[in-house]
């Protein structure tokens, strides 16, 4: 499984960022292609002395290509596009990895 | 479901690192109860020009009750200690978050 994980700084104005992310962000992920996992956590709380942020969302496909497939459809592109809507470079990290179970 | 998520930064000694993440600290996680999942993600490839992180790991349990449990438990304290082990304060991020499921 391939996860996409985007990491958001608290936003200027918390409300409009919800409203948004809530509104228009939301029913735009999940359109994704074969996307079959997507959750998002408010206010993680840091267990060390480090910076809190504001909410983290995980998108996870079966695997590489189903993800990259995904990013590169019309709504894939739009949901990507309204992550820079939603926050400034330096206030949103996004990247991508492969699970692997540690358990086994 | 609740999900500690530890963030490493790339490690001064990446060969020693390893060593020790998989011969020391996986086996003193797979201890924790009540552990559901645990996954190890290596190289994560940022998607904007931001940092790019070194490993990331996934502990979740069932709900908050049983992963304070589990950090409780001289397991658990030898878990978090070898953390400090592992890595400075300043290159890992650890942090704990429930997960909503926005497909729903």
């Amino acid at each position: 499984m391939v996860r996409f994980l985007a990491v958001y700084d608290k936003p200027d104005d918390p409300d409009a960022f919800d409203r948004h992310y809530r509104e228009v962000h939301i029913p735009l992920a999940k359109q994704l292609s074969r996307l079959r996992r997507y959750t998002v956590s408010r206010n993680p709380v840091p267990t060390r002395d480090r910076k809190a942020y504001y909410l983290i969302a995980e998108l996870d496909w079966d695997d590489m290509t189903d993800l990259q497939h995904a990013f590169q459809t019309p709504e894939g592109r739009a949901c990507a596009d309204d992550v820079a809507t939603l926050a400034p470079p330096d206030k949103v990290q996004t990247m991508i990895y492969e699970l692997e179970d540690a358990l086994q």
